[in-house]
């Protein structure tokens, strides 16, 4: 028996968020576990990083589970993806400490948000990104993201895990860079409260199209009131690393071209 | 009664191909068409520059048709977009000369096809890229497109569009680009035949794997034997622009912005 970390790459567009719920809606979670179960893994459940919602996508969310699995991780991943949907594939796979966690063992999680600036829909962009009009200033958008890091009382950008549970986070790195297709925020932290990355897009995106100052945006980081309106929409919001320090890991975790 | 010029931009993932069909396939044309008919448009079909096949994707189909509308164009672009489901998409659209034609007056086509080199799936690039694996040598790759340019009889590569008609074709620039995601090949030429670009970017890739020489790939092109095998699958392939001379339009295309 040992215990595998796995980092998972899914289109979130067909699933209703990544944790398995009571009725039968169409999860990461339960495809993970109904493919392993296909391969002989009989425990009851999967532990992950974080629980993306509805819609979201994620490049980068990381798994573990213990199974007794007799041949090397490669084949254990290369099995995994053979029994997985199209939507879901095995990115990476090692054997990972007996006590292995990947929430609480997280140091720091990066998300990425895409959107791009047209006043017309685009079918092509649409499935990855969020559609914008009027377009954004670029340097206001940066000036927004600068005002992230460090820490922050984030209580007006979402609510912690656990009722009453602290909303101080700390942002390492915020920045958005110009992609062909349209403009992605990188934002990496300790930890993220619920719906934090979405709410903050949108209201940089109102400061972005001058409808907001960023003294205002300043201001509400700094009131820290709690139930701040506004959501970015989960299309535009991707997972795309949490990190771990090394001494988490058994063995050197296998990139995805060597399964 | 006038003539419009309307570009549109479609996911094809969803789509039998572009052209209606006898049975109750889901097509675009038949979506454009009902979408047409709901704001009052009677007649019997719409032109269009190009006839893609199932699950290739478009930025920049152009296709044309007659109506006694009595808005703005813009107007009609919006209308439209109304009424189309969320997969296709007016992108720009003008009044056009009466006997436009989107297919015999346009000068060039531009595809786009989008590769990336990885052994495991990847869920969030597989909707519009093929991956590849072994990884392509890009200078490779890169020497082969620039054996495309040119005027060539490029039978090996495709069928014309009319029995007996002609297979020579010139192609005005060919040239594969790096993007965050992967390569990708961008192609001009005056037009192109049935599975062109398909079948080049296969042999291309078969080239920058080293599996076949630039000297087999360049004899394959002047040898111009019908009938070659291999064809890369649709997913990546996107129509993304076609040219006409100016004096074709009555009016400039309004760009998407201005809809």
């Amino acid at each position: 028996m040992a215990r595998y970390q796995v980092t998972l790459a899914y289109d979130g567009t067909h699933f209703y968020g990544f944790q398995r719920q009571e009725e039968r809606a169409r999860t990461v979670q339960a495809e993970v576990e109904a493919a392993l179960r296909r391969i002989g893994w009989q425990d009851r459940t999967i532990l992950a990083a974080g629980r993306t919602d509805t819609g979201v996508h994620a490049s980068g969310q990381v798994i573990a589970f213990d199974f007794d699995w007799r041949h090397s991780p490669e084949a254990l991943g290369r099995a995994m993806n053979s029994n997985l949907p199209s939507d879901v594939a095995v990115r990476a796979i090692a054997v990972a400490r007996d006590d292995f966690h990947p929430r609480y063992d997280a140091t720091a999680r990066t998300y990425r948000y895409q959107i791009f600036c047209e006043a017309e829909r685009d079918p092509l962009r649409e499935r990855y990104s969020w559609r914008v009009w009027p377009a954004v200033d670029c340097d206001l958008l940066q000036s927004a993201a600068r005002l992230l890091t460090g820490t922050h009382d984030f209580a007006a950008f979402g609510s912690p895990p656990r009722e009453q549970g602290s909303t101080i986070r700390t942002v390492y790195r915020a920045g958005w860079r110009m992609l062909a297709g349209g403009l992605q925020l990188e934002i990496t932290a300790n930890a993220f409260l619920y719906h934090m990355v979405r709410r903050l897009v949108f209201w940089s995106v109102l400061a972005g199209q001058r409808m907001l100052s960023l003294q205002a945006f300043e201001h509400a980081i700094e009131a820290a009131q709690p139930q701040t309106p506004g959501l970015a929409p989960p299309q535009g919001l991707n997972l795309y690393q949490v990190c771990y320090s090394l001494d988490g890991l058994k063995s050197e975790v296998t990139k995805s071209d060597e399964i």
